[in-house]
């Protein structure tokens, strides 16, 4: 009798904007599952807040290290894959016992999603069925009151992780674009987005969907902090009737 | 007493896949719109459909072209300008009366959606919200059971309705893929893959999330039919702990 390890995406924030199949599968949860930053709330749990049952069984996975910063260093790798390896086993120490676990996920869990790490290692040795959630971008573009692609506009989503150069060359092709992963990054983006001419349409939308909801232009931000539920995203101009 | 046109996102096929806001909605309404080709069943209605009212009104809102090939036709774009005055118009005979119209949305309203046309002539008129919905997209990258992006992976969205050497550059570009708007153009995106050598990476998902879901390999699939619901995915393969 094995049981099922779900990864459940939970969307963009805003608790409405949960899928009725996550709404039911957290509602009916014995044990649940979320990452977290050490000492921090977990963001997809306080999506989920609402749902849980009063004696759910939580999993806490809190992170060792940062993931908003795109390490080369070994030790930062080692040290990531020792903590999947421990959340796998604290997964099927219950899945082990028959019972399911629901990993509750921000956004859409295949799309820049940590849930991504346990399947891979969680894959052919229990059952994992993955929800799929309203990615942020989407809760972000929603946020502008603005379609974010027109016609046959092509779609960059660019991880602001990603050197200067980089990021340059790849914004200056694009017709509509979506940077996540700012945190520390935004004053690189920015002049990135400057040097490839976009700096003037380039919108930030912090806490898309939720309370304290802010979009405004790039340009008009006076100050480079980004939290976590951060994007910063240029509307594509293309071809409509 | 101005009523509100509501666009409302439904996701990417699966009915359960609906956020409990559109549920809600949908639910609730008295008066529902939905795009749809003339003779044919419109598919954001069959993803509702077990949640209309039975005395719902309905507005089916036919196109009279179709939207699948990316047409330079001056007379192309003018029928499709009358089309969607003329939409404005049903939808604001009934708001101008105090009714909201709920207009149901396959995936996600702002991203490639018809509903952003109706919205941009809508804004500034009538009030106007935007429920967003799981994209398609996400929908067919869950149903491969991988995830579409790793690390630093940029994804890059295509609409196959651009021309071959567009595709060919954008794709050789790419360390993740979602081609869009199949259609006829199936053939002309196995010859710019094969081109880009992407063609062994390349993944066909035809109604993701649904019943009926296929998912094969491109390289595999011996005919060139790509109905409404089907894309090609490229998976990325970037860093990973």
């Amino acid at each position: 009798m094995t049981a099922t390890v779900y990864g459940v995406g939970l969307g963009p924030g805003n608790p409405e904007l949960i899928s009725v199949k996550a709404d039911r599968l957290v509602r009916g949860a014995a044990v649940v599952a979320y990452f977290c930053k050490a000492g921090r709330t977990s963001n997809a749990r306080t999506i989920a807040a609402g749902l849980l049952a009063p004696d759910v069984t939580e999993i806490a996975m809190a992170y060792p290290v940062t993931t908003e910063i795109a390490f080369k260093d070994p030790a930062y790798n080692a040290a990531l894959k020792d903590f999947y390896q421990d959340c796998v086993a604290r997964l099927t120490a219950y899945t082990d016992q028959g019972r399911d676990v629901i990993v509750l996920c921000e956004g859409d869990p295949f799309l820049y999603g940590s849930f991504m790490h346990l399947h891979t290692r969680l894959a052919g040795r229990v059952p994992v069925v993955v929800v799929p959630g309203i990615p942020g971008m989407a809760g972000c573009w929603t946020a502008t009151g603005a379609p974010i692609t027109w016609g046959d506009d092509i779609l960059t989503v660019l991880p602001a992780t990603l050197d200067e150069p980089t990021l340059v060359d790849r914004m200056g092709r694009a017709d509509a674009l979506v940077i996540m992963k700012l945190g520390k990054n935004l004053p690189k983006v920015r002049r990135a987005l400057t040097t490839a001419g976009l700096i003037d349409r380039a919108v930030y939308v912090e806490r898309g969907t939720m309370a304290g909801e802010t979009v405004l232009r790039l340009a008009d931000k006076p100050d480079d902090a980004a939290p976590y539920f951060s994007m910063v995203l240029v509307h594509g101009q293309g071809r409509r009737p």
